[in-house]
């Protein structure tokens, strides 16, 4: 009988994760001793098993590399440590499944684990790791907001469709002579924003390593504007932007307003302040949202995500566990998950992709 | 000295108004007599000229077909018949400058006017057609909705963005077993949704020509959850999109939900809708807004529009004025102005277009 | 017991053709007495059965629409009329398995055929309609070459592709002031080629419906050159141009350029004749090929497609037999398989498209 | 008067030129010293002075950054060193006019140099530093064979074209069970096949740096068919790809045969190769050729260009001449020419990369 390596993916999804489990897959192919299995909804489909756990062979993943999401699915709620239960009073608690779940992959004959996502999953697998399971970590953080690895997979795409976004908002504000806001992903760290801004030549760009005054934002837009008529400026702004009073932005509305402010708070944030500092030209809001998760990834996610499933499974057949595969060009190595949940990606202020948005006349709103 | 013919584009920009453009200029330049000049933001150049009037040649329009909106600028604002002035009070009013503008067309030779833009605007150009102007019309209308012609330009690569969109949103939603609604454009008819929903292969398609009710919806979309669990569903919905009970889009909030519900009101009014009605799983909304008009125009869209600019200017070497150009297939026509603005084109809930949504499953709201 | 319709897919792949074959299991879905079968390998399947006959549930078809090819495989070998057999001295002859071919549609309880393909599969279509067969045509033509339907599905795909990289070789061609030849499909029409050469704004395209001089396309190209360097030109032809002097392409050779001149005869030919007209360009040569007809696609194909599955579904249960399905805008319709395979569709040289051509100076070799 | 800065663009055009371009010249204009200026086709600009001598405002290079090519036009021919000249018998001979190159500078004023381009470009630049030009480098090859730099601009956007094609030629040779041969950019170094074969998920990849052996890749294809007949095969190949035996591929051929050999020499070797060594299957072959080096560069290319132009003209302010700028994660740094144009950057056999396409299971050819 076959050892099984089970694979899970975990946390928002990212172009590349099929590469990644495909990868996989064609490495331990190669192997006459191991098979791959899956489990659906990141680790639920173990502990909800077996219609939830799937034999993972290589037709199973044949040309999915193409496909954006997950074949195994995915989730954000929970996981084996604070798994969502109903209380009898109908409020929801949470529950520690742990001990369950190892038992259940002893039961389905699991050698090893690839747990595949963000900072959440890495810790899951830390502290499974520490109980004694033989887990192995692949980052997935579509912000690249990681320190241990030179850059994430599905970043890139996220970075092509803001910047193709951007080129398309262009040609309509040129033709109306429009401010046009746009706002990305990018909670903690402004990679997504910075990038596609300079790729598309945007004329603002606010990130959340350095709070915004929307006084000096409207004063550089004025200046874009000959006569106060001819002209336009593309304003990109992270999710996470912050202005440099420290002001909240507004989440807090009638029930569909709250709805509303899900996504986009910050941008319409920053239209009313900007309108508040005196600019009078038509201001239109553009939220990417979730068009920049999906889709057919970019080449470079795909190469960067096969290159981290054949080093993970790598990983597995050397017996070298508690680490997280990363890319430190030209190579794929391999970090403890101690060092590689420490520390956070961000943009530092005098890193050269900074000079070179400002070089490039881009205002970041200090 | 040359003959002048004066282009503009007016109203919201569409993909494909630079292959107008290009193909007066390139058609005219054929010849020896005519000299083809365009007003800056629809007529308004023409009320300020001399700086807003500028001279067409073929190297200014070298190229431009790839680019989506208009080297010419555009505005939604007024017109020479409705030009928006400050009242001694601060207020705002309008002025009649028509008289104004037929004498500066005068001074500028400007011998034939061809005017590209929607309803307004061919509304517009009867009028000073029946004043005694030389006035050919090019319609223009993302939404497809003139009944006039069989299509219009700028459709096609609003509908190939949506259904990219779609297509991006289907493996995010697939991954996440989630419901995604996208609001596309499309205030009176629903062609823009209805084809991107079948091209896309969306589950659920609300149009304005069809009033929608929430409780069908969400029991269809039940239905594609196995175990209230697995499953995804994808709603496409036309910003001009009804309830059956003609309840109205709730557009009233504070001064933030009032900003936010510009864009997405009809999408975010459905997921409220879709909660009350008993749709447990997640919902997340998209509105793609700007991102229809901008970008590169398919291929479908420059030819039509380059059939549209070389026929505008046959007609004006004709003399053939007070039309507008139309296609029938295959043909590339002309129809006078009274015959071109009486008739909207709303989606026929007998067309086969319909027939092929539902044959396909997809639930129409009603 | 349901009844079964059986689908098969011959020729070149196309396109579109998932959509059609999606479309005509999800209305079929919807019915309770039909169950939908598929050959693989157009009518391969049905004669090399039971393993290359397919059931198409709902599930198999799930999100096939936007892939290119056909998941059905075709062949563009024989038929049941003329199937390839190996001679007793090693040579391929033909043998009529048709009547067999209809004995084993009764052995699997088929009660209609719908035959998606081109010209030929047509014709097979009818004449096993002519002995009785119940079957249904849908037209396949990516060369848009079948006069009984507005349009076919797969061309806009390929006139988009076509398009795109016309662009790409614009900017190339520019670059180094060179003269790029693309070469297109299209045997008989030149409908892709024209398509493009007009949304790409190329400056020559070369069709089979006018045969070229190549010295008045040499004359052309030159006075697009300032001192016989500034400038670039892109010319388009289609695989079946024909010069004036009725010239064949050079197709003989040694067994290598014999390979080289499947794909790229006109092309290279065309540059030959180019250079002993005088012209001291740079000169290179693109074979679009294979590209074309793959990949996602467009939205426009995708609803055509669609359309015409459904249509097909229908007329089985109408009971309309030995139909082709056909676009006469803005309805599907049917026509009988003899009215539908005798006319083709060329560009006429007083249409609209030619007439659009040439006023945008695009030169077309005569 | 303001200080002059000189920029060219030599050698094969790439994505990402006009980005660096465009970032020099805003980097400028942020000082009040100085003057961007432009030569057109490389230096030819500067020897053909004074109409081939741009001024490039910021209004000059406004958007350009979007679109491929180079404003400023190449050259592939030459260069002060060795410029062209026709002899008294009509033959071609080479002058340097390099002297009067170096006093043409000084009497425009130019006080720095940008040279944009390839290996010959960086020896020019060098050659000219050492006779006292200030000049300043930026690295230009879409085949990424630098070892300067972790990675040049261009060539992430030709890889996503060869993927993009990839993707295009699977579903039509898996509709048709073919093996599809194509042939991608790389002389020396196999960058571009390699990372679109990972991407693309193709069956074999060969490239210059490990010659093949026909008989084992027909051997692995034969593998990849059931029966001989359903499957297909993706083989990727690098424009210089080398056989075992050292054979050179069959250029030499009839004229036709000769000008179709300029580009597919190896893929239709290979093809031939692969029919001898037993294929039976259904062979094509495509080229990508130009449309690699085409069209709107990604994100990623004009990111990287653009640190690369910002980073040249901070060079000239430092007046650190002599250097190339380069890319060294997540820095952008300079290096002495010497250093630069030293070493090439081939695909190391034990490099991860190769170990990632082992272990997807694509055939190296060895």
């Amino acid at each position: 009988m076959k050892k099984r390596v089970l694979v899970a993916t975990g946390g928002g999804d990212c172009p590349g994760l099929n590469a990644v489990i495909r990868a996989i897959v064609k490495r331990a192919a190669q192997t006459d001793e191991w098979e791959v299995i899956g489990s659906i909804r990141s680790f639920d489909g173990v502990l909800n098993e077996p219609s939830e756990i799937k034999v993972l062979t290589e037709d199973a993943v044949s040309g999915i590399h193409f496909r954006g999401g997950t074949i195994l699915g995915t989730t954000t709620k929970g996981g084996p440590f604070a798994w969502p239960i109903k209380n009898a009073d109908g409020t929801w608690g949470k529950a520690d499944r742990s001990e369950e779940f190892m038992r259940k992959l002893q039961y389905l004959n699991v050698e090893a684990v690839i747990n595949i996502g963000g900072d959440g999953s890495q810790k899951i697998s830390q502290t499974f790791f520490e109980r004694g399971l033989n887990v192995i970590g692949v980052p997935k953080t579509i912000d690249n907001d990681l320190s241990a690895t030179d850059v994430t997979f599905g970043f890139q795409t996220a970075v092509q469709i803001a910047t193709e976004s951007v080129d398309k908002l262009v040609t309509t504000a040129a033709s109306h002579s429009r401010v046009m806001i746009m706002e990305v992903m990018g909670r903690e760290a402004g990679w997504i924003a910075l990038h596609s801004a300079i790729a598309g030549g945007a004329d603002v760009c606010i990130i959340p390593e350095i709070p915004y005054d929307p006084e000096l934002i409207t004063k550089h837009i004025k200046r874009r504007y000959k006569n106060g008529k001819d002209g336009f400026a593309i304003v990109v702004v992270a999710e996470g932007a912050k202005n440099k009073y420290g002001k909240q932005v507004v989440r807090e509305s009638t029930e569909v307003g709250n709805a509303n402010l899900r996504l986009g708070g910050v941008a319409y944030q920053l239209e009313m302040e900007m309108k508040e500092a005196g600019l009078e030209s038509d201001i239109r809001v553009t939220v990417l949202g979730h068009l920049q998760r999906g889709g057919v990834p970019i080449a470079y996610d795909r190469v960067l995500a096969s290159q981290f499933g054949v080093k993970a499974f790598e990983l597995v057949l050397e017996g070298k566990f508690g680490q997280m595969v990363a890319y430190r060009h030209p190579d794929i190595i391999s970090v403890p998950f101690t060092e590689a949940i420490s520390r956070y990606n961000f943009i530092e202020p005098d890193s050269y992709l900074i000079k070179t948005a400002r070089g490039l006349g881009i205002h970041l709103g200090d």
